[in-house]
């Protein structure tokens, strides 16, 4: 599908401290999974890590639109997110950009 | 839900010609929804293309394996494709990765 209007879409491009990379890993995937069960605006997370730089890590971001974003980072859990990775984070970009499109099979 | 067994992901990084760019987005849609549509192998697609330089895009792929990636390549939509965008495309990035989460409305 091509992006619905209003949705806000972005890459967040984050490099990593390698001696914390499993515990920033984990703090991770409960950040995504939290936000995608308890908001609705909160549509999909992809998370990637290069196979070369394990620490290199690419997430792809879908939210209803920016009000759910903004919601999203008031949250409880995406607080807790931040403070637990705080001191595990080198550097962050975070790179608006629309979607082309999407295709799935339907059982995703 | 993390990287199942054996999966291929990869980040395509591609920067077209900004004066073709209408035409290979078109293009790279019509190869993303046929190859879902007729190979069990290719899985999942997302393409983005930065707000800023908008010919500068990402395309997040999820193959089965190995195996359906190099079927993939050998069909006649994406050898359709590569002859299309030959000349569109300025430079080509392809980036191994692992997918280290991945979280989705249950309803996309």
């Amino acid at each position: 599908m091509a992006q619905q209007k209003n949705q806000m879409v972005r890459l967040a491009k984050i490099v990593v401290d390698p001696a914390q990379l499993e515990q920033y890993n984990i703090a991770l995937k409960e950040q995504m999974t939290t936000a995608i069960r308890l908001e609705p605006g909160v549509l999909t997370y992809y998370a990637v890590a290069d196979k070369a730089e394990p620490s290199h890590i690419t997430i792809l971001e879908i939210y209803a639109d920016t009000a759910a974003y903004k919601a999203h980072i008031e949250t409880s859990h995406f607080e807790k997110y931040k403070e637990t990775v705080q001191h595990m984070v080198k550097s962050l970009e975070l790179i608006d950009v629309n979607l082309i499109a999407s295709a799935t099979k339907p059982s995703r």
